[in-house]
């Protein structure tokens, strides 16, 4: 009854709540308060009380066919019109609300827009570190996913072996920043020279290429670094965004794309995007959460909450003298094993109750992820098992 | 920038954008009152008030990360469950919660499934008139669809062609009842009968095939016409439930599959439901609605609204002596045009200020759908129209 690629993709997933249960498991012994759980993604502050009084005044003060009915695949035109605005406001841009389509998620996002440019076999680059799942998600467009190899001095984008790495079949660059697993910004610089070498690309082969930027974790970040607006760097570019870790909704599916009013065929683009949408059987983003996004528009997690578990982290990770990439955003923790067998490392943490996942995981051996998205409380009692990690392999 | 598959979408797409326009086009000219538009299927009765109590309880009683957080793909564990023992008691069947896995609607879960399921090249049959949907979601799972010819005495699923038209590579039988376009509910002995044939053909060519039937619209009856439930009477079976139409939610995009506990290989498959709902994207069914969906199980939008709409203009199709098929469910009335032409007969409607939808646009030439979810001043008022329009042809 089952395909032989979902069932390779179950057995692969097996992996991954092998370790969901492992973390389980390991609470029903020991309590969970003596569990160091750095293995997942989940959110845990609450999202901002704006959240509830958006939906009470939704409910309120508008028709249900206007909140829950059918619209547009595309979205509400009017939340799309003030999410442009708002796009326009913050990031310099000049989007109308056509170039706006919301999706179910990032997840959803990336899905529509890989079944929109790609034809069977092209290829999508990314850089390493990278999000496993973006591999499936060229899969499910009949594309194939190439992995540029990581600059692990800083890990900002590999240019030189991006430049390389590009070949006629190259159709879109996947980039992910504020980075997961790496927590890194991309600078501007990387984003000027990424532009560069896309438009010299493009020339070369005489089509166009798309950079493609996924950032849900654009408002989880710790200083007042500058997050580059891709749009606003080359024209054949679109954002995707999340409310996942913003507003900390991650099982409510709601974001959107922005697409580039200078992008080639914009017109007949966020037609298709919208038509994708409908075909790929998302149909439209859910509709609530549609106008919730649209009427707190701005508004953020605390992120303090993750930036005292990052600066306690950091403190350890110096006192150890291990190295990690520079986390200026998201909750993740990109250290260097003292091992070059990141699963070693993580095999050997398990003994202490302190659970991570291989950098093997994001295209990156010999590091190592913590999801620092776990109670302050666990994080300090973590230290003495980090020590005792870290000691095993001196 | 746009592939070849979603470039020859986007144009067949653009037909029913066209008519969408039309509709709005003529309001703008001849008032709202004055436009009979039956082409939509936007239910229009609002949700019934249980759901906003709904949305206030879970809200006022949950933690936030228990009602917008990651959960498990498949769902909520204690959602399944209890739409599990609603199942039980009200269809009789011995599902446990790992046999519902929640969705992002119907579409949402006709795209699991069949992710699931085919192999490339794998056949996916249907009986028309069928919703044209269908098409798309094969193709991205890979598969093909082929369509069953309607048996336009009974609109009941032509079994004989059923017979003829299964193949080596047919994998799923893909029905719908209460079924759109038609009306028409299939009856217990059409399920029967269903199951006897692929019960054969699975022996004949010694692999399973999969029954799906897609059942949103099996709250929207008007008689006490039993629907029988395909997992009591077919081991390799799912049946697809949304509360799109049943809660008039369609913009939430909240649905579930149940899983005949007796179906071929059912662990591996639940996970591989799970993983599918996953990597295409979908992550997981909206969290909020899930929880709605549970709290409120049994609820239904008062179909009284669509009942007194059905008869009326049942009433006018015999004074004018047009068949029609026998519409006991969904908001449909699929009619019989006067000439063969339905396009035609659309065309000419349209001068009334009469929108229809063509029956070859649901694989069933000569033959007209009307969606009577429309307020019930416009279908009195729609008679005039009706009258011309079929005088025209006679």
């Amino acid at each position: 009854m089952i395909n032989q690629y979902m069932r390779e993709k179950s057995q692969a997933s097996s992996l991954i709540r092998a370790m969901f249960l492992e973390g389980k498991r390991l609470a029903a012994i020991h309590g969970a308060e003596n569990v160091y759980d750095y293995s997942l993604g989940n959110p845990i502050v609450p999202p901002p009380p704006e959240v509830r009084k958006a939906i009470d005044d939704i409910l309120d003060d508008m028709l249900p066919g206007d909140v829950h009915g059918y619209m547009n695949n595309s979205g509400y035109e009017d939340v799309r019109e003030q999410l442009a605005t708002y796009e326009n406001r913050t990031k310099g841009t000049k989007l109308k609300g056509e170039h706006v389509v919301m999706t179910c998620g990032a997840a959803g996002a990336i899905n529509v827009v890989l079944k929109t440019v790609l034809e069977p076999g092209d290829e999508v680059l990314t850089f390493a570190p990278y999000f496993a799942e973006y591999s499936n998600y060229c899969t499910n467009a009949s594309g194939v996913l190439k992995v540029v190899a990581p600059d692990t001095e800083t890990f900002q984008p590999n240019l030189k072996e991006l430049a390389q790495a590009i070949t006629e079949r190259t159709k879109v660059l996947l980039i992910n920043s504020p980075n997961n697993p790496s927590g890194v910004i991309y600078t501007e610089a990387s984003i000027i020279g990424i532009a560069k070498i896309l438009e010299e690309k493009q020339k070369l082969y005489g089509h166009s290429i798309l950079l493609l930027s996924d950032e849900p974790y654009r408002e989880i970040v710790y200083s007042d670094v500058k997050i580059p607006y891709c749009l606003n760097y080359y024209k054949n570019s679109m954002v995707i965004y999340s409310y996942s870790k913003s507003l900390s909704l991650p099982g409510e599916r709601i974001g959107y794309i922005t697409i580039s009013p200078d992008i080639e065929e914009v017109e007949e683009l966020t037609v298709c995007l919208s038509v994708a949408n409908r075909l790929l059987g998302f149909v439209n983003a859910p509709s609530l959460f549609q106008r919730v996004a649209a009427s707190i528009i701005g508004s953020s997690v605390e992120v303090d909450f993750y930036k005292r578990n990052r600066d306690e982290l950091l403190e350890v990770m110096d006192e150890l003298g291990i190295e990690y990439a520079s986390p200026d955003g998201t909750f993740y923790l990109f250290i260097k094993s003292p091992t070059e067998d990141d699963l070693a490392f993580c095999n050997k943490a398990k003994e202490f109750n302190l659970l991570l996942v291989p950098g093997r995981a994001f295209g990156c051996p010999g590091y190592v992820r913590m999801s620092y998205s776990i109670p302050y409380k666990n994080v300090i009692n973590s230290f003495d098992a980090i020590r005792k990690t870290v000691a095993a392999f001196r």
